[in-house]
This record gives structure tokens, sequence and C-alpha cells, in this order.
């Protein structure tokens, strides 16, 4: 299904964003901004935040290259002074290497379709290289969009092989990034300890409310109005990992359960697509369990 | 500060509200509306709610009165057969007879400037009685508007004596209902009991993330996008009672506690004058930790 | 694709909404909800509006019959003598007959593909018995859903016989209702005029803001800090139909107009979404360039 | 009322906000932040943008000084160099001096509430030095703020002199600000164009919808499902200016003019001081019909 033509990212070398952290100082970006200007970089965007509770500074810089196209190492290479000077960790990505996604899901097919849809029309720049899932239920769905489905069941007794299973797939898929899409199923720690700061999970709550199962359920019993769903990046603790984004809606107490999840669904999916796109354009910045993100 | 007429409600015995909840059944808005037809009633509006899950049915209907006034008690009786045939808890309501409503607040004030700004312009359809608070820092306020104001100071030792003066008060004053203004005292389980449904809150998170001191800087802290305010009947649970409204906002990692804290104080206004007023208008149903809302 | 299953509605003969519209007086809920009883049905819920302005009153109400089913008529007979005596324009609903809506689209696909899925889920009771468009994108995506495709291309010249060929296939597929899913084309006077509160079109700007072509370019040359969608019923005058939903969204001075329509996408097709199931469900009352919503 | 202590702004010297805006070309922001390391000044906050459409760069720097205070004029001749070889257009501010606004209003007083309470308490960073109105109704509140109040009554006879009235009483409180919280009077393309991008408006619509008269009726008779207030700035055409901000909520089709009216009150207050506070602290750059808000 590639009846719309998909825009095409940036040429190699051509678009790079240099993401920096470090202690703040006089000097940072001034020092940043000749680099830029030694490498004949125009700056297309910039966004900086001194945390001032944390006296750490941090950047992103969305850099256009004019004449010769350069490859990431050329810029690492120019950045890395700087990173010795000012005790800098700092990062070059070049915006023509799209990052490939993992997609994982169960049953709910919401957030599955709408990421395969942003990508085939060009709104969302990443790869799905495979789509995993503990059901069959979308291989038809997986085969109308060109993207190969795997299916690795997982029962209390199989979890580990399964887990094993999707550690190959990773590396099978030369996989950077790990996307929940409603996997109904708690990752082993030392899955997560494996891919920290690359696995992105669809909460359907508005966390730290209503951590765990049923949330929409909880949401009810609480008589809350108002729901939401939290895109955010996992780790050991269940449902306590550094929050990307958050969609929300105004509810009323007419609301079943299962009207809640219908409205739900739309939240999940935006806020979804939200973090998978800032996570792509190397918008955000993990610190502790919070996230600064340069939207 | 009387510079701008406040607008009047109905005269008495002229328009009414009639709650009634029941387990759901046929004919139970037949015979209320054929009530409303004896008493030569006319509908201004009706709202209701048949509770799938709890098999109960809840109904608000405000209804107007042609021709000469009744009195509460008038249409009291000709609601009290139904109220048998039907297991109901019925009430009747003379829209004219505002609630008395007992405002306490600590040291910040935007809460009750909000609520003072509205009942002076008519817009809240309340009637304050008396501010109470235990520091000293809106009488001025509370003159400028012609509210008496009480200082009860509480420190632990005090306490009881303290909430026996905020008794006695509630009884000088007439007042029905006791509002909690971002007042940052713990009532006791005792004063909580002794006024079931007739102390609302407003607390500065949406509950039930961030219960207890400093949400905001919970909220900093755990690097949630989205803040909020909630009104809520208060329990002997601390922050766990029945929600009435909440506020919310989206927020970014810029933002320190204090500047959530300023964006929250709008929320927390909005939120509670419309919680006061909802209650004022009898259009809050308390179900457990649940409300309906007739809004 | 049908891997999931369907959620069924109700059985025929079960459940029904009736709506009424008449001049406002006493004594209108008594005689519906006596018909009900009459009926054996139980009021599943019930909403109402008494328009002060224009003297009029309307209602929505949900039945639920108990015991052997009933046909459409049988429940029309028991309400024509209301209709009589209180001037009334009723009108009995079937809940398990969904709408049949023709849904026509050229070439942006986010609101047909969502609906697509909406209806394939499940989520939105309407049924679409074909897709109509002026151009060959969608033929695949149609036929992934088994849904029949039909290309009617439109010139200046050839667009008389193009609406002619639209009413053939309303009537080959027994539509209606038809929902312009980001179609545009504009209708011509006589094709409105032929489905009046029939044709369902959204627009991708808050009416009245920035009617007619490239509104999300206009938003940004106006510099609005808010964007929206409107679902509205088509008539005559072009983008000035009553609104039935409109979903909207804060924007920034960094937004280019082709970021405000990715933004935009996600609005129109909730927006679209909404109108359709509440269009569906009965609960949109047309009353000049206004609509009444029982949502 | 001076009974809450007003948190008091930087020393004198201290923190300096810098507006720049020239051709985008390569270099400009390490000009500038040359500029700031020569004077040991630290960047707390730095936004820009490059509007590609424009080929312009805008750029808002708050620095703070280390040592020894500066004055204003310091710091513009350290940057003078910069804006004669990039074409910019620079501006430096001391966050010391705060702008003088100059509140007009006519007979209602929620806006004004709303801004003197903020500023009462320190949350809106202005002087208001005196309020001009049409009318006597907020004279008591002014007295109240320990703010001189004019009364200025506007025919359209006397609205000439009641103009020049006008300009006197800005010379006279030295105000730099026109803030109309309200002010029911068009003021004359003469003094628009007396104090550009110097008046600040609120008006009760979500512009462009709804300009003129009345918006609350208007977006009433429109049927919309979202209202709001859209704060400006004031030129020669009518509701036409920039638009600074904009807040806006969902209403339904129960509401009447005036129940939108008491809603919009909120979304106006909101939206007018957060204009009042980002033109406060140089965050608003006006382009033309649209601006930049570094927020």
């Amino acid at each position: 299904m590639q009846h719309q033509p998909v825009p095409a990212g940036p040429d190699a070398g051509r678009e790079f964003v240099l993401t920096v952290s470090c202690p703040d100082q006089r000097g940072i970006v001034h020092a940043v901004t000749g680099v830029a200007l030694d490498l004949a970089m125009t700056i297309v965007d910039s966004q900086q935040f001194a945390d001032a509770s944390s006296g750490e500074f941090h950047l992103r810089m969305h850099l256009a290259r004019e004449g010769e196209p350069l490859d990431v190492a050329e810029v690492e290479a120019a950045v890395a002074p700087l990173a010795q000077r000012f005790a800098m960790t700092a990062a070059v990505h070049d915006l023509a290497r799209r990052p490939r996604v993992l997609v994982l899901v169960s049953r709910q097919g919401h957030c599955l379709n709408d990421v395969l849809f942003r990508v085939q029309t060009g709104s969302l720049p990443i790869e799905v290289p495979a789509i995993v899932s503990n059901h069959e239920d979308f291989r038809e769905l997986a085969a109308w969009h060109g993207v190969p489905f795997h299916h690795v069941p997982v029962t209390p007794a199989t979890k580990p092989a399964a887990e094993d299973e999707l550690r190959r797939l990773v590396r099978e898929h030369d996989a950077d990034t790990i996307a929940l899409a409603r996997y109904m199923q708690v990752l082993s720690p030392q899955l997560c300890a494996d891919f920290p700061g690359r696995v992105i999970n669809i909460h359907h709550s508005l966390l730290p409310s209503f951590k765990g199962a049923k949330p929409y359920t909880q949401a009810h019993d609480r008589g809350v109005k108002v729901i939401g769903a939290t895109a955010h990046y996992v780790t050991e603790d269940l449902d306590e990992g550094p929050i990307i984004e958050q969609d929300f809606r105004r509810v009323d107490h007419r609301m079943t359960p299962a009207e809640l999840a219908s409205v739900g669904q739309e939240l999940e999916a935006m806020a979804f697509a939200r973090a998978l796109r800032w996570h792509a354009e190397h918008r955000v910045v993990l610190r502790g369990r919070r996230t600064i993100v340069f939207d």
C-alpha cells in the first residue's frame, strides 16, 4: 500500500541534530555555534534549557550543511574538543537516518494502525522494520503495509525464551528502538535494562494515576473528570519510567469503562505518535525520572 | 463594594429543583412529571442518569411554578407518595434560597478572591455569611466585601478547640456548606463526619495523583506534562473524597514548581467555582466515591 | 480484514430512539413517558432541551423494549396521537438499523482511514456500503476493507454528470447519508437541496473562521494561536451549514502551514468521527443554522 | 491592600532581555553570545526562530550579569556593532524596569479585577500607574488597590477631547503601554497610530471569528461548539491587529449568550493576563499581522 508518495527526509550529510548536556557555565553556546560556523552550517533551530535546580545545561541544535555533505564522524570530530572542555555529553545525528522502530502489539490495534498510517503517509519519520505480537490478530494488517510480522507467544513458562527471541529480532532487524503499541506483557527487568531509553510504552492513564491493570476501570471507579494517556520510556519500575508526553480529555459520570476506553484510544494514539516523533527527531533528553522535550 | 447590581435569583416559591434517586424501574419519570403537572409546573430542565452498573436511577428536575407561589413543603408533600412507591430518596429545593457557604482560607488568596468577585457580580449563586482563617492576611479583603472575618488560629494543641469554634461559627452564621478555599489545615475525622457532603475542598493536583503536601513539587519531580486541580467533597480519607470537578492544563519541563503553582492557581479557582455553583444548584449527586454531576 | 469481532448492535425491535420537537408546553414528557409505559419500554437515556429563545422543546429518548420485539411502525402508531396533540415533529428509529453512509474522498486519506478503522473495530455504528472518489488513490484501501470503490472523476464540464452518477450510487447502495471525508469538490446547490440534513462535511478550520480554500494557510497568515476542525451539515451556502462538532488545539508561531495541516488531521478525524456517531445515533437536531446535540 | 509581600524583581543592572531581528545568516548567535561573554553574562534563557518563509531570524536572550551591575546603555553599546554588521533591529531591556501599563476599562470588571489581583500578589510583572474609565463603576476598586482612577467620559462629540485627555494621562503617568481591559470604545485611527505595538486589547471571541459587537451573541447564533478570547495589539483595523494569545473552551447548545459570556470571562482574563506578561517580559515580536511569542 504505497499509493501515496512518502515525503523523503533530507539527503545524507545535509542535516544534523546535535544534542549537548553539561554543567551550565558561560561560553557553551558561543563555542558550539563556533563549531557550526567552522563547518559552514546554518542553524535551522536551536533550543536550550538551563536547569537552575540541577545546574545542568541542555541544548538541541538542528544544523543544515551547505556545500559538500558531511558525515556524522566529521561533525563528531569537530565537537569532540568542546565535549572535553565543557564536560559535555554530546551526540550527533544525521537526520537522513531514521530510527528503526520494532513495534510490539497485543490485541488492541488502534496505536499500531495509527503508527502505520502515519509512517505510510510520511508524517512520522521512523522506519518500522517489523511488527512483533504475542497474538496473530494483526498479521494481515502488517502484510498489507508490507511489514514483516513475527508471532512470539508468551506464557509464564516461555517468557524468558520469548524475550530471547525478541532480542534476536531486534538484532535481525537492526532496530534501535522498541515501541510498545498496547503490548500487554510486562517486560522483565533484564530486558528493560538491556535497552535503556530505547523502549517507549503507551499507558492508558494519566500517570502517576492508575498504574497497572485496567486503568479505565480504575478511573471510572474513582470518578475522575478527566482521563488521559501517557507515553513514557520503560524502566524496571512498571509505569514509573520518564514521561515523554500525555494527552487528556474531559469525561463525565455517564461514561462506562468501555466508553472511557473508546475515548482513550484517541488519546493513546496521539500521545504515542508524538512521543515517537520526538524520540525520532532527537528532541527528548532523559534526566532521571524526568524528560526535557525540545518540541 | 456593591457598585455592580447583583442579579437577583428567582422569587421564593417560583422555581424548584427536585432531585430523586431510586432503584431503576419503569414509570418513574411518568409519575414525577405527573406530580409536576398537578402542581402546574413547567419543566425548565431535566437530566437523568440510569446507572446500569448499580441499577440506580437519578434525576434532577428544574421546575417553574406558574400562578401562585408554592412553598417547599407543599412540593414535598406532593412528591411524598412517589418516594414511598419507588423507594426514592427525594429532595426539593427552592432556588430562591441560596446556600450559605462559610469560606475557610489560609494564606493563598486566589480562590477566595475569585469566589468573592463572582458572588459580588452575581455569577455564583451563593451567600458567604463569613470568612474564617487561621491567619490574618485577608481581614481587609473581607472587610472590603462587607463579609465578617473570623481569625481562628490553629496549633496542634488548640486544634480541637479551633474546630469547636468552627462548629460554633457554622451555627452562628447558619451555614449549610463549608468551602475550603486553600485552607491548609487537615480537618479531623470527627469534623468531616459532622458535615457529610457539605464540605468542599480544592486540592492542587489531578487527584488521585499527588495527594498530600506540595503537589506541584511532586508534579515537577515526576515530570508530568499536565497539571490540574480537583474540587471534591471532604471525607475522613484525606484527598480521597468524591470528585466534583477537575480542570487541567499542559505544562513542560521548563516550569519550576513555583511556575506550576502560578498556572495552577487559575485551574484551582475555576474548578472550585464550578464545583460551588453545581453544589449550590443541586446538580451534584453523591454516590459512594463518585459523583453524578448534572451540569 | 475482519480479524476482530465487530460488536453487534441490539437485535431488531429491542431498542429505539424517539426524537421529538414541538412548542414547549406542560405535559409533553408525561405524555411521552406514558406511551413508553404502555409499550412496556424502559428509558435507557433521556435528554431534553427547552429553548427559551424560541419557545421550542426538544427531546431524545432511548427506549428498551422488554418482552416481544416491536417494529418501528408499532411505536410510531403509539406516538402518533401525541404528535397530533402537541404539534410535534416526532421520529422513531430502531437502533438495530445502522445508517448507510456513502463516503466521498479526494486525495487526503486520514479521515477515511479513521472511519474505516472505527467501523471495522465496531466503535462507529454505521455501515459504509461504498466509497466514492474523484481520484484512484484509495481503491486499494477500500478493497482491503471489502468496501466497493467507485471512481467518479469530476471536471467543470462533467460535474453535472458526475453528480448524477453520485445520486445513482446513493440509490444503488441504499445510502441515507453522505459523508465528505475531505472531498475537495463543492457540491452544487441542487445536490445540497436533494439531501438536506443528510450530507456531513469536515472543514479544516474552526468555522466561521477561514472558510473556503487553504484554511491552514489562512490560519498561518492570520497568526492565530489555536486551530481546529468543524464537522457540519452541508447546505447551499459553502461552509455555512449547521455545526455538529468542533475540535481544536493550541499552536504557535513556529508551525508552518504544512505542520498546522498535520496537527489538524488529528482534529479533523476526531471531529468527523464524533459527528458521524452522533448523527448515526440520532443525537443531532437541526434547527436553522444551529444544532442541538444530545451527546 | 498590600497585605501580601509582592515578589521583587531583579535588582537594576543584573538581568537583561536582548531581542534581535535580522535577515537570517550564519554567525548571528555566535556573535551575540560573544558579546554576552565579553560582558560576563550568563544565558538564563534563549529562544530563537528562523522564519523560513520570510528569511528572517529572531532571537530573545535573557542574560544575567555577574559582578558589578551594568546599565542598559552599556549593553546597547556592546551590541551596536552587531546591529550594524547583521542589519539587526536590536533592543536591550533591564528586567528591573517593569512596564507601566495604563489600564482602560468600561463596565465589565473581570479583567481589571484579575490584573489588579495578579499585580498585587506579584504574579504579573507590571506597574499600573492609573486606571482610566468612561464610567465611574470601578473608582472604589481602584482606591482599594491604591491606584489613581480617572473618569474620562466619552460621547461622539467629546471623543477627540477624551482622546487628548488620554494622551495627557499617558504622559502624566509615564505609561509605556495601554491595556484595554474590556474598554468598549473604539480608539480613533490616530490614537492607534500614536502607540503602535503599545496598546493591547482583549476581544471576547476567537478572532477572526465574530469581530465587532456582541461576539457571544454572534457565537450563539452561529451555533459554534467552542468559544474563546483573543488578546491582540490594537491597530487601525478593528479586531484585525496581531494576535498575542487566545484561550478557548468547549460549549454546547444549552448555553445562552449570557452563559457564554460568563464562561468567556474566565477565558478573557486568562488570555489578557498572559498577553500582558509576555509583553512585559519582552517575549512578543511583532511581524506584520503575526506575532512571534517566545513564551
